[in-house]
């Protein structure tokens, strides 16, 4: 292991590479082949009861033996403690947080031994989760998929600020999908990436297939920053997407927005394959993936990517 | 010269950064200043009667003798002929054109041997712009000031994909106000970077000081893309603009909002410092900037910044 980049070491993996801990989307299949090739897996399990996050904990490690994975728990997730309370049994080595106060559970992890990282949008959360000890911060700009901050700030503009604002290691996400974009985040100040949209399009995902399919047909302006009245969303245009925007265009108060979302939207959309009904959560850089492909395959391509893109005179933090 | 840089090549610019032309901040002394240190100086017509524009042309030649320097066009705007007429009289070597159909006066400018770039934000209007004959477009993420594209694509996801797309030279906008940001664009697949913003904060541009002031005060989700039903355009968050989101909130029509935007809202805020009652277009990226920095000196400091951060291993385009 390369011990130069801050991320590798802190994770104990070969490449800084995550596989963002998506709802509906990231199970062990998708986490345990990530892990399995260098990167670091991560369990969704903000779409999980406690039983199902236990059996998905377990078949991860037997996937991938002896391999770093991750748990991504929102903090405001009705089952948070016994999430936890698994988490801390079943020996799981890191836990990505978000959604909520990381002051919360971060001692309470560290306790264990759980190396934790905090979701932020913002230069702001992104101190206030260092203050509360997290041992570093994923800064997740505008254009990622799913829940996102008010601030409306991108990549470009977020990762370099949240890097010169923070002593702990910076992890990119939003928008990334490919060398160059993982080699631009780290030139921004980033030590490592997560990525979401991409690891959809993999098999290993959990995704529904007409999920999957209506990911790579999304073109430019296909997606769009919604319900930022009640909780900022990413949203694929379908037709429970448009029914959302139009009743936000005549002037819905959050009360009616938060009716019309109603509940389990999310697994309707993205895990039945409702194109229609569901919620269809996902970044803005489905415009450009445009075919399925395997996890482990899609790591080892980002490091070559990297490599070949980088080169020699980039410093220590591309040297992976 | 370096030509390994197509952008360079194509303008005759040391290095490829352009100063972006925008209206009621950059005149001849802040295109003299940018020229002069080897980048590309741009006149922002698009707040200029005509006989001011060939005042402006007259004095930056003056100026900058021998330098190349460009004039930004937005083509939409009521003097567009007699703008064009004075820029192939008077000689401008370069012009950029934005919000209208390029196809109109590339030939025109080309037949007088004037190098034509257009801005845009789309994949979609790229190739528009290409076919149309442009020498390079820029691609402008949902991260810049004043008037942006509907799609909201920001410039991570915008630059690989036009740059992908398109086979002219890409410059990228949105969001760039430093060395880290300009390779990233370049990793992205940009040849050439376009900064607003950080040109904005300099004693050359011809922004009120109340304006800069501001600028410089700005932090983190102090501006946001509003009037998307009318002409979508970044605004920093005063009295007016808060008014127009509160107009928005309440399902104000675009003609509502028309009115309430009347007519010179840009000037009264930017060029006259009328902090509550004008329109003060910045970009996401004012919340980095934190003091005025004479543009020659910026362009100096951004290549430094750029040699130190690329290094040798990044091949031709980082090579100047």
């Amino acid at each position: 292991m390369n011990t130069s980049n801050r991320v590798c070491a802190l994770l104990g993996i070969e490449y800084p590479i995550v596989q963002a801990g998506m709802v509906w989307c990231s199970g062990w299949e998708l986490a345990s082949a990530v892990s399995n090739a260098g990167g670091l897996g991560v369990l969704g399990a903000g779409s999980m009861y406690p039983e199902v996050l236990r059996e998905h904990i377990a078949k991860v490690k037997a996937a991938a033996p002896g391999k770093p994975f991750a748990v991504n728990v929102p903090l405001l997730y009705p089952a948070v403690e016994e999430h936890m309370a698994s988490i801390v049994e079943l020996g799981v080595p890191i836990v990505f947080t978000s959604a909520g106060n990381p002051r919360t559970w971060t001692q309470h992890l560290h306790d264990h031994g759980i190396v934790v990282i905090h979701v932020v949008s913002s230069v702001k959360f992104a101190l206030k989760a260092q203050d509360a000890g997290v041992d570093a911060v994923v800064a997740e700009g505008f254009e990622a998929g799913g829940h996102n901050g008010r601030e409306e700030t991108t990549t470009m503009c977020l990762v370099p600020s949240v890097a010169d604002a923070c002593e702990v290691p910076v992890i990119a996400a939003g928008g990334l999908h490919d060398g160059r974009s993982i080699l631009a985040a780290m030139m921004l100040g980033a030590e490592g990436v997560q990525l979401g949209s991409r690891f959809v399009a993999t098999p290993e995902s959990s995704a529904h297939q007409a999920f999957k399919s209506a990911v790579l047909d999304a073109g430019e302006g296909s997606t769009s920053l919604e319900l930022k009245d009640v909780t900022p969303v990413r949203l694929l245009h379908n037709p429970f997407a448009q029914e959302v925007m139009k009743a936000q265009q005549s002037g819905a108060t959050p009360e009616e927005l938060r009716a019309l979302l109603g509940r389990g939207r999310a697994k309707k959309g993205m895990f039945e394959g409702d194109l229609n009904e569901g919620e269809l959560e996902i970044g803005q850089i489905a415009s450009m993936l445009h075919d399925l492909e395997p996890a482990g395959d899609l790591v080892r391509r980002l490091v070559t990517e990297c490599r070949e893109l980088g080169g020699p005179g980039l410093g220590g933090r591309f040297d992976f």
